[in-house]
């Protein structure tokens, strides 16, 4: 992994910065932000951490997470520097309308926006976290157990801890430096993956009995009633569109989850070389090649049809 | 990890063996014993390899899954020296009432048996795959893809894929040398997680929708019912045990399988520090800390009963 010397040189420079994850934050943009941040301070400079939403629960076990505040005011006094972490346009931030005299990107994400006036975007990174890393190691500094707990936990996050294919020798080779430098493997993947709440389960339950295949497309779903029903919120919904590909004919999983105003979420998954980010671009999303997501409007048959047609139409091509 | 001087010398100067792993094999047990058989033969030995049950479906994918063979006759000819791997005691291994001229041991189970002209038991190996590992290269054997696909699948198997307790930087570093040289993470990871039949899929719902927690300890079952009704195999029940720790609040979860003649079949699985292996010990069952299992009699109320009281007598010592 390069990264620009600029990007070095700029964060040596600068004194104030104010780092920016993307709304919905996943354990990627949560760990590389609090990392960054904690990077910062022990060069002696400051660093704001803004999130438009809240850290969900499952990520309170991180060090410093509640350095990412949800209010933009105090982060974005005295003029610093914006950094955007993984991604990489302001509206991905919920900063549209506020400027800055400097700007950095650091992100993962394939779809490119112009933004920034020093980009460090790699497509080929498995995690914005392993970026940070590498950002770290270069500015020389120390990395505290703190910081490789949310390193680790970035990685993990995005990689499915170590399943995905974006699973590098370079990634497994992270997580074992990390570990050494304070990670603990079982207490991170615990906490990611075992600290559900009685209620998402049971959701979980409801969603896969609405379970459908067809064609290798597995698609569950989960409406406003529901969730109402179980008792739990939209973000228990997290990892859910994983589940169904545990089966081996299915290729493309799909959970469509209802968020009000007659629009669905769409979060798409598949297995080895099957390409969602087309699917999910069709229809003005994003994501990476077998995650990826988009929302559509519409009522739950219509929307499920769309998807399938419009998978099979790509497919052909 | 420190391996005996012993065994390796034995190895070097023998020329035909018999690998035999245990009873109802897992990845570990597999993708170990072909590795070792796999490395015997490149140094122009002869290597047969013996398992009582057949290798489950979701191994398939292992090369040279083939040279294990169900029936001991052909493999047990010339008099050949016995390792057991995965396990230490004959009878583990289908072998009660056979002969050696002489026998090595290669395990990481914490109850040891006395068997064994050469023993290497270490507990604190993350899988026997880690083991076969070390040897390999103390042998300076040359690691094929073959090989490393063999054991990056035992080490990912007794690990959870890294998420486990077991797993250390010295797991992940392994896992990352692996790579390199020629283990494939994401196909691994699908081959071993993502190839179920829907029948299974199907199972595993009826499972969890017989969950019961109390105190902590989460208990699902399956019944010859419900197996039957799924149209499942038993060996379909596999993993089902750890879905349950999924809640935050369970620490044990147990899963108890039907196998006929009113028996029942128990999994143990825990957080962090509980220790499950004590419980299985109690009723005569074995394995690790983490990850336990033992036989029980009796009807289902009254098995859940002795399994809950039992949980409950030990922790309160």
């Amino acid at each position: 992994m390069k990264i620009p010397r600029k990007i070095v040189s700029a964060i040596r420079k600068e004194e104030r910065f104010l780092i920016a994850a993307h709304v919905s934050p996943d354990g990627d943009a949560i760990g590389s932000a609090v990392a960054l941040a904690l990077t910062l301070e022990s060069m002696g400079k400051k660093a704001a951490v803004y999130c438009k939403d809240p850290v969900p629960l499952q990520y309170f076990f991180l060090p410093g997470y509640k350095r990412i505040k949800t209010v933009l005011k105090d982060a974005a006094r005295h003029d610093p520097v914006l950094i955007l972490v993984d991604c990489n346009s302001p509206d991905r931030a919920g900063l549209e309308g506020f400027d800055f005299r400097r700007s950095m990107v650091i992100d993962h994400h394939e779809t490119e926006s112009g933004f920034g006036d020093l980009k460090w975007v790699d497509p080929g990174a498995a995690a914005c976290g392993m970026m940070v890393y590498v950002l770290i190691q270069s500015l020389g500094v120390k990395i505290t157990a703190a910081m490789a707990t949310n390193l680790y936990a970035a990685i993990a996050v995005d990689t499915g801890t170590f399943r995905f294919g974006n699973t590098s020798a370079e990634v497994l080779k992270a997580g074992a430096e990390l570990v050494e430098l304070g990670a603990r493997p079982a207490v991170i993947a615990e906490s990611l993956y075992e600290t559900w709440h009685i209620r998402r389960f049971r959701l979980l339950m409801m969603a896969l009995c609405t379970l459908e295949i067809k064609g290798g497309v597995a698609i569950i779903h989960v409406t406003k009633q529901m969730l109402k029903a179980a008792g739990a919120r939209p973000e228990d919904t997290e990892h859910f569109s994983n589940l169904p590909k545990t089966i081996g004919t299915v290729m493309i999983s799909a959970l469509l989850r209802e968020t009000g105003g007659g629009l669905w979420k769409v979060s798409l998954r598949s297995k080895g070389e099957v390409d969602v980010l087309r699917v999910a671009e069709y229809f003005g999303g994003g994501g990476h090649r077998n995650a990826a997501g988009f929302r559509i409007g519409g009522d739950l048959k219509s929307a499920r049809q769309a998807l399938l047609r419009t998978i099979r139409r790509l497919r052909s091509v």
